[in-house]
């Protein structure tokens, strides 16, 4: 059961939300980021993930260890979806846990901002009329994708 | 399926976070609390949770009712256990969701805190050697119940 986790199946709250237990850790939080259907008035049809996967899911293990440095102990879980996504369904599922909540706020804040950051994860949107790749595209972990 | 929820049986966090999925919210967080086995090096053997159920449930509708005035839209849903809770297991979840993450942060956090202030469960630790009520047992609602 790895603590981090690339896929293209469905993700489920639950599995991810059990990695990060523990029972010294009273508090746990798990965020969840679905497609939503309208984003700046334009209807979305479909998200559609790829990522450089060995990249990936070392950059999801850096945030893990660096959160741990930040706040000691907590334990962190990601699982990160990729292929389409359509409207409602879940593209990120980030669990981290704690002996306090305080804590978890703060590293489940850290992990998503971090996540958009560092891990090489391309989106692509795509609406009723058009389509475009944003998020790591411009990165440099694959120059030659076409845009 | 009310989104404000009182039992006796064990939480699942998918049904509880199901019930604010709405296809413009693109994030959403589940805080979960459980039963932890140490509070300042003391062992827990389990929590066990009383209330005074119709005030519990109106002051959870209250919580969601002033997340949703000072978070435009944000939804709620809670479920609060009640009677005995082991090591490892739940005894609250609070889901929220948002069309963006920011405002998720911001209400969940603000749920746990306005739900250990205003809504009367009493929470009795059992350790090893002995047991404590605490909580809303000194509040308003139930002056009649023993210490």
């Amino acid at each position: 059961m790895n603590q981090y986790h690339i896929t293209y199946e469905s993700i489920s709250v639950e599995e991810v939300t059990n990695k990060v237990n523990h029972p010294n850790h009273g508090a746990s939080i798990s965020f969840i980021g679905t497609t939503r259907e309208f984003t700046h008035g334009q209807k979305t049809v479909l998200l559609e993930y790829e990522a450089y996967i060995p990249m990936a899911l070392k950059t999801l293990e850096q945030i893990g260890k660096e959160i741990n440095e930040k706040w000691n102990g907590v334990l962190t879980a990601i699982t990160h979806r990729l292929g389409k996504v359509e409207v409602g369904e879940i593209s990120v599922v980030i669990a981290v846990s704690s002996p306090h909540r305080d804590h978890c706020y703060e590293a489940s804040r850290y992990a998503i901002e971090r996540l958009k950051q560092i891990v090489p994860i391309w989106k692509k949107e795509i609406w009723e009329d058009g389509s475009e790749w944003k998020g790591h595209q411009l990165g440099p972990w694959n120059p030659t994708k076409p845009l």
